[in-house]
């Protein structure tokens, strides 16, 4: 008998739920969060894996001795704001039950599996995606890491700490990385990619370029009643004006044969009083394309869009990348070893970061995604059928059993 | 020796200084705006007036005995969210600076003077404007506003009960209403007309229509790298267009024979994660015009607009009347007593919402403005120079001498 991955979903299913945006808020060290990683914790240990927290914050369940050769294979708990259900977690309970299934058939790997669960991988708490296996793998500074704040002002040096990290630290873990030979990553799809194809799973090929920015519009703070229309500098119209041209301009370059996306998700006025002309407002961008050119090529045209409606309604315009992610391509060799196995799946491109991405930088990595019925991700409607996820969970183990195996 | 309305401004200057913001933040029932009620309740007592606290949360200072045909004076002392320091305060000091003034004259009025603080006056806090005066003059029901909630969710009648008003006695005051004959409202100018007209005092003529609308924009929340531009239903694209729109179209009948205003201050993503589609985005509208055909008409062109935006990018719209205020036109006979006290100055019609607008349904009520040198309002550069707050506390003297000198 074997754990089956949608039972430990049903597991977790009331973890984190909010009941204000609906679906799951399940953010780096909230209470779900770490409800999710003692869950996890006891999980791993019920099927006889030892399980620790790196100098991170990432947890690790090893199968068998701690120690060189090692296949990582995991995915993250935390969530966006009102996210899903799957975006995460699947990856997570497909490891638990690849595993639980290896056991059962009394498959004896011959080098050391890892189960991973990597830290605010949605950047949602702390702004940065990826946040724990960018620390693992030096793409970040710890310093840099440790002064990110919240939107309560906290630092996420001063947060970890509080969980029991040392943020001294914190950074490129070089003796965990000598012990991994490559790490693979099952996640839900978040696309319509496979409901096209037909397809249960897929093997990823690359993840589109990715930054991140934060755009602050400064105005004139006045009175909404008395203040004529002509003598105004409201930064809210200039804010309104970027949004048009940035949907109009990653529009004009987004087809079936090239991603250009531009997305704002979140604004905030200040002072956001509703009958005050604000004097200022944060914006956040996300732009994905398909390499670095056409990523920083549709941010050049986007900002400058921006330029242009701010001086138009008299404002100023600030631009402060928060993150850049340049094309990832996956490991050519791995892949190939995954289709092998897999046969005849076929193979997508994501618009979507990974930590599999962040660590291919240090380490081959490789994916599989599982097809989503309704295309949605990060919202409450993300979603994969109980059979798709077993015919992950299939995947998955045979892909282990391959990577595993005594050596030819 | 009468005290003196800078000094009394001078006495509350750090209460409620909002660090983030800038300028002040004074909200109704939070621990700065009970600070200076407090204060307001103690510099009365100094003045010799008896202070209650009516059925609404209005304070009343009399001066004499309560009884019929008293003279209320005085304003609010609560503020927009990183306000100004003038914004109600002023009416409020020049009212005890006024009354100090009479006493130290030796003036005894034939018919008590009561100073009056209004209760919500900005709306900040629970959303309409004039609360306080809305319910003591019946414009607003008491279950209305005992339901109204501030942004953590929190009833006015729940939080009023925890400062120990009877949610049960909210409503329209006659008892109250009955006692007073006039209301006359000193506050600081939120435009530029005084600045033109070389004047540090003028009496009002009206207050424009003014409509406060809810807009909620839902659209359908997605992933912000794998969702193709032509597979959105962005809700923040959508109230992008339709800001721009409504500041096209009050910008087309807003000149200088006409005022025609529209603002969006404030404005809330969800679930607001910087790599999410938006699912919604609820924004305020804030429309004000000559008159209630004229606001209407407004509303109606920019609604439709909104509508036009939203259907356009595959989301829907709601509509929510928050508050509406028609066209204020104030007493004739009391503004000509007024211009007759203070001989030549100017008479200005403001786009600014009031509570003696808001009584004037239920007694005949004035303004006095008070020259403000930025003609900024509702931000921290709100102001008025000592020399010109003083002329305001003469300019009110001298209205209440003749209001309530002894009957000719």
């Amino acid at each position: 008998m074997s754990v089956d991955a949608v039972e430990l979903l049903q597991q977790i299913e009331d973890i984190g739920r909010d009941f204000e945006r609906g679906g799951w808020s399940r953010h780096v060290f909230d209470p779900a969060e770490r409800e999710l990683v003692a869950w996890f914790r006891a999980q791993a240990k019920v099927l006889g894996l030892r399980v620790e927290t790196d100098r991170n914050g990432n947890e690790w369940a090893w199968w068998g001795e701690r120690g060189p050769g090692a296949i990582a294979v995991g995915s993250h708990l935390d969530s966006v704001p009102g996210g899903g259900a799957y975006d995460g977690p699947l990856g997570v309970v497909s490891a638990l039950a690849a595993v639980s299934r290896l056991q059962a058939e009394g498959f004896e790997p011959a080098v050391p599996i890892v189960v991973a669960v990597f830290a605010e991988e949605e950047g949602s708490r702390f702004g940065v995606a990826c946040l724990g296996s960018k620390l693992m793998s030096g793409s970040i500074s710890p310093e840099r890491a440790a002064a990110l704040v919240d939107r309560d002002g906290r630092s996420f040096a001063d947060v970890a700490s509080k969980h029991g990290l040392d943020a001294g630290g914190l950074g490129r873990d070089d003796e965990l990385l000598a012990d991994l030979s490559l790490f693979v990553e099952l996640h839900v799809e978040q696309g319509r990619g496979l409901i096209d194809l037909g397809s249960p799973v897929a093997v990823a090929s690359s993840i589109l370029a990715h930054g991140r920015y934060r755009l602050v519009f400064s105005g004139e703070g006045n009175h909404a009643g008395t203040t004529r229309m002509a003598d105004r500098n409201d930064p809210v119209v200039a804010f309104g004006e970027t949004v048009v041209a940035a949907a109009r301009i990653a529009g004009k370059y987004d087809d079936s044969d090239h991603a250009a996306r531009a997305t704002v998700g979140r604004m905030v006025p200040v002072p956001g009083g509703s009958n005050v002309i604000a004097s200022r407002v944060d914006a956040w961008l996300d732009v994905r394309a398909d390499d670095d050119a056409a990523a920083h090529s549709l941010r050049d045209r986007i900002v400058a869009a921006a330029y242009e409606a701010t001086v138009g309604r008299g404002c100023t315009l600030e631009v402060v990348e928060e993150s850049y992610g340049p094309l990832v391509v996956f490991d050519d060799a791995l892949q190939r070893r995954l289709l092998d196995v897999l046969g005849d799946v076929p193979v997508l491109a994501t618009g979507a970061g990974h930590d599999a991405g962040v660590l291919g930088e240090v380490l081959p990595t490789a994916m599989l995604f599982v097809r989503n019925p309704t295309g949605v991700s990060h919202a409450p409607s993300e979603g994969a059928s109980d059979d798709d996820c077993r015919a992950g969970t299939d995947a998955l183990t045979a892909v282990l059993r391959e990577l595993a195996g005594v050596p030819a």
